[in-house]
Order: structure tokens, then sequence, then C-alpha cells
């Protein structure tokens, strides 16, 4: 920190990504990317002289993008957001919906950015731990006064918040918004997306990184109300109104058209999940039930610090997070099923060998 | 705004970005994008096999663009951090050194977005007026306590400030940061890169939207001490780790490596600019002596209002702004010789028709 920074971003926390070393070829299962490429028709759409068209802007309100995304999820435009990845989104949304008489909440095992962003704002957050079992009950936020984020997915658990639950949230308190985090719940989770013809007071907020095989591409979407929406604008064009690119916007339309490719790769994860998460517990593995992309496990051998670098000496790489009550846990991307067989392999042979 | 607005978004007051109207082929002199596609290394770079390799998240620490943009500056990666265009650095530059006991400066008539972000941190904004003939005297800034922005050529006025009142204005508190808005620079202003290297408070933000050919691209980048630097990270990383896409951290190293087209488009649009401002004269307009892709100028016959409206009748966008001191005012995008060409005879008609 240098003597210029200013005493609010000297507050700031800022997020840690997984590690992208360039020293080795690494199995790369630490940021939950897919182990597919984008669909075909991502390949197509990004074309020669779409390339060639670069020194114009791009279309501030990502119209065809937006219709895109609405056709999808059986939506208007007016309900739709996208950003420069789900990251962007949630910043749009802590901005716009928590301040001042409106803290916000979410758990103490949670996605990291959010305690980023809060700091980013200056917001007063409230955490509120997971179950003993990491389980969230949204008992324990029903009186919650502010703005609630949850994960649903939740991250790095990988487990499921019922939506019955969710449904009395945003009923108990009509003028409090709910962003629900859905950035993995392609791969099995259940989705609040039917729930926005019901509840005004409802942002779902999804990511082509994980599902649709767009990481690199950075897009995300938020769906919600008229109103929520607008609101989302109102800080999107204080921050930066041309938020993406041509390219993006045109692979991102690409890949939410190509639903047979996005169901193909969502069932091939789950199905090398389940593998995985068999042949972890056949290794005495504890495995978190998971409805995401990764799988959140401990060994009852090894700690999950040990554990971390002697796969990463393996060329390997894990997701480890080394804090308060999931010290023990890695977070392992479910990738190919090639990948996870070398994985498996891996950690039978160090659990052999041993402290 | 709806119910669930926070009091700090409901402050906001979002940047209007230059239309694009989908109903007709406009020509868009309206939005200072280049007449020219971007370098023919750009289209190699983003190759198919690049675009199939989405599915992975880009470099957060942007290492391969970071370094082209540093060679070409003479200068270490550590001096440069790249963003998803200059809109989202000046954003994290606003945050990052202003704030509590930090106000902020910029003139009057500048680029619009300043006022958009400072209402995005809840900062103290002080704006001071350029003088009588829309020069900018640094005289003006000398005693200001806090931070201190200058577009720089400004936008819409294309005048340039000249650097031995920058210097001045550096060394008069070295404790105080110097932001220089170079968007336009390429096109016949004097940059302060050069400064760089004596005055660690100086923070250099220029665009790949323009010179570069790559507004749709969207890259930006700063260029300043190491300290600087790191407290823009500091905030990027609070923001969004993953702030470029995989295919623009291509395209712009691809841009900035071809040094030839570069100053070749820069020549042409400085040309163009020559012929422009010489036919707008015989024409009767006031054109203030611009350095930008873009020149302002007022009728002597007609309203800003009235010319803007009719040469989009004609098909040909401009930008009107229709705020105090500069309503009489166009501000002209230099597009192709065939472009102006067009302009200027749609102009000589108008003025012929009279009121």
């Amino acid at each position: 920190m240098s003597r210029f920074l200013s005493s609010e971003a000297s507050r700031l926390n800022p997020y840690t990504p997984g590690e992208q070393p360039q020293d080795q070829l690494y199995i790369k299962l630490n940021t939950n990317e897919s182990p597919f490429p984008p669909s075909p028709k991502v390949l197509e759409a990004v074309s020669q002289e779409e390339i060639g068209k670069l020194y114009l802007y791009s279309d501030p309100a990502c119209t065809v993008l937006n219709a895109a995304v609405a056709k999808r999820y059986h939506l208007q435009s007016e309900n739709v957001l996208t950003g420069n990845g789900s990251d962007e989104i949630l910043a749009f949304a802590f901005r716009a919906f928590c301040g001042e008489g409106r803290d916000v909440a979410y758990a103490d095992i949670t996605y990291g950015f959010y305690t980023a962003q809060s700091a980013l704002f200056g917001l007063k957050e409230t955490i509120i731990p997971l179950r003993e079992d990491f389980s969230l009950n949204v008992e324990d936020y029903l009186e919650f006064p502010g703005t609630v984020v949850i994960a649903n997915p939740n991250a790095p658990t990988g487990m499921t918040a019922p939506l019955p639950g969710i449904r009395r949230l945003l009923e108990r308190d009509p003028n409090r918004v709910v962003i629900i985090d859905e950035a993995y719940v392609d791969f099995g989770g259940e989705s609040c997306v039917p729930l926005l013809k019901e509840y005004e007071n409802l942002l779902v907020v999804q990511t082509m990184s994980k599902s649709r095989s767009l990481a690199g591409g950075r897009v995300g979407f938020a769906l919600g109300s008229a109103e929520l929406i607008a609101d989302l604008n109102r800080v999107k064009y204080s921050f930066n109104p041309y938020n993406i690119n041509r390219l993006s916007l045109l692979a991102g339309a690409a890949a939410i058209e190509d639903e047979d490719y996005f169901q193909a790769c969502c069932k091939a994860v789950q199905e090398t999940r389940s593998w995985t998460v068999k042949a972890l517990k056949t290794l005495g593995f504890t495995v978190l039930p998971s409805c995401a992309n990764f799988v959140f496990a401990k060994s009852d051998r090894l700690s999950g610090e040990t554990l971390y670098r002697r796969l990463k000496d393996r060329g390997i790489l894990v997701r480890w997070f080394g804090r308060e009550r999931i010290r023990d846990y890695l977070r392992i991307t479910i990738g190919s099923q090639k990948q996870m067989e070398a994985l498996i392999e891996a950690a039978a042979a160090l659990l052999k060998e041993g402290n």
C-alpha cells in the first residue's frame, strides 16, 4: 500500500484467484473450469469478419446477448443484465442493493468474493455460519434486516439450499433483496429462476464460465424483475457502459443458443462426478454431497495442506483454502474422466506413502 | 429507481454513451472510433485455436499484454495495469486514490465519466472551470489539495494542456496523485509518459479504443510508478480479478506490437483532420484547435441542436452535449476522408437552407 492510497482502499480485502502457474503443464483442477471446449457454434460466431469489426464499440445495451439469455429462460430482455463475468454483476448488485441502512449477509464458508466486494463498497457484512454439517439453513437468515446473498449450490462445499426455504426468505420481507448466486446450478442444483415470476425481490446470478465453457470469455448474467435490472443498469452506466466486448457478446449468445451441447457437457460432468465421488470414498475420503462441477473432500489420513502440496508436486492442482472449519478439505474440480483417473491414482499413491 | 435501491446508488449520476441507433446505416461520427479496422496482426492473433481455449480462464495478471505495453513505452511490467477499457481503469483509480480527505478535481467541460465515477464512490468533486477560451490552465489546480484528473488532450474540446504546467502540478505536492487521461494523445498531443521516470505521483491512462482500432475489444491501460500500479491492482482484485477476456488480451498485445500500422493510422487521421478543419472554417465554423481524433466546432449560423438534428436526418451522427458553455458546439469524430467529405457536403447544404 502506497502513501497515495485512499483510506477506503486501504480497507479493501482483495480476492486471491486460484493459482495459474506457468512453469509446468498441470492437470488443473483448481478453478472449476469446464473440461470441454466451447460449443462449435462459438467458434463459428467469432468469425474473422467479426474480429475485423473490433474498431467499432460494442453495443452497451448488449441487445442481442440479452435477448438470447431471456429467450433461454422464458423471460423478457428487461429481466436480464449481462456482465463481464458474474463477478462484475455481483459488484453491481452489492452497490445497487446494499449501503447505509442496508447491510449484507452471507455464510462464513462461501464464495470469497462477497467479502471482497463488501469491502470495496464499505458495506457492513454479517457472517452467518453454516451449520455443523456445512448445510445452509435459511431459517438463520429470516430475521436479518438487510440484503442476503446465497451461493446455491454453495462454493466451495457444492451443497444446495432447498427452494422452499428460499421462498420463505423472499416472502418474509418483500422489501429485502435476495441474491441467489447460481454459478454452479447447471450441474444438478435446483434453480430459483422459476420463482422470478412470483418475487420481484429475487435476483438470480449465473455465469457462462462453468457449464457453458466460456471462463475465458467473461460472460455472466443476472435475471430479475425489471425494477432490479434497471437498478443494476444504473450502476453499470456509472462504472463501465461498454462492459462486454464485441467478441464475448457473440460468443455468449452462441453458447446459450446451443442447448444440446450444453446439456451434453453438464451430463458428462455429472457422470464423471459420480465416478469421482465413489472413487474418493473408496480411498477413505469424506466427500460432501455435491451438485456442482467440483467436490469438497477430506482424507482421513493426510491433512488438506499435505495433500494439496503433494498433489501439486505430482502435477495436479486442486484448491486448498487453509482456513478455519475447512482446513482439511480440498476443492477438486471435475475435469475429464482421464484427469480424474489421474487424480485418484495420485491420491491413492499419496495415501499409501502416508506421512 | 426501485424501492430496493441503496441510498448510495440513488445518488449515482450514470453516463450516457453516444447513441447507437440500429434503424439505419449512419455515418457514425459520434463516438470517436477509428475509421480503420484493427491491425491484420489482431486478426492473426485471435485464431480459431485460441477461440477454442475460451473454456479456460484468462490470465488475471495479464502477463503477456502488460509486458507488450511495458515494452512499447520502455517501462517494466510493474508499471502497467491493463483493464476492460480505460473506463474501468479510471474507476479503479478513483477508488484507489480518492476518498475521505482526498477529494477529486477536474474541469467543468471534460469527459463526462469522471462525475459518474465520483458519484459511484461517493466522492466530493471540485469542478474547476476551463478558461474563457476553453483552455485548461494548470495554475487553477496548483493549490487544490486532492487528486487531480486532467484529460489531455481534453474531451470534447480536443485541446491540450502544456507539459510544463503538468510538471509544476506534480512537483507542487508530491503526495497528491495526478491522473492524466491520454485517451486521445496519439493524434498529436504531448504525452506525459516521459515524466513517469521522474514523478511517482503521476498516473497516465490510455486506451486502445481510438488510435489502435480496438473500441470493441475493450482494452485500456494505466502507466505509473510500481506503487500506484500495486494500489490499482488492490482495487482490481476486489472488483473483478479476471477483468480482461482471453481474446482481448491477445488482440491488445497484437495491436500494440504493430507499431507501423498504428503510426500509419494516426497519420491518416491527422491528415483528414487538417482537411476537415479547413473545410469547416471555410463554411464559417469556429473550430477549437484539436490534437484528438475529433474536432469541436460551432457554426455562426445554426444552433448546435439544429445542426445535430438535421445532420442526423441526413444520416450523419455527431455528438451534441446540449449543456452550458458548449450548447452550440458539436463534437465530430474524424472518420475516413470520404465520410468527412459527406459531412462537409451535408453541413454546407444545411447552412444554405438556413433556419
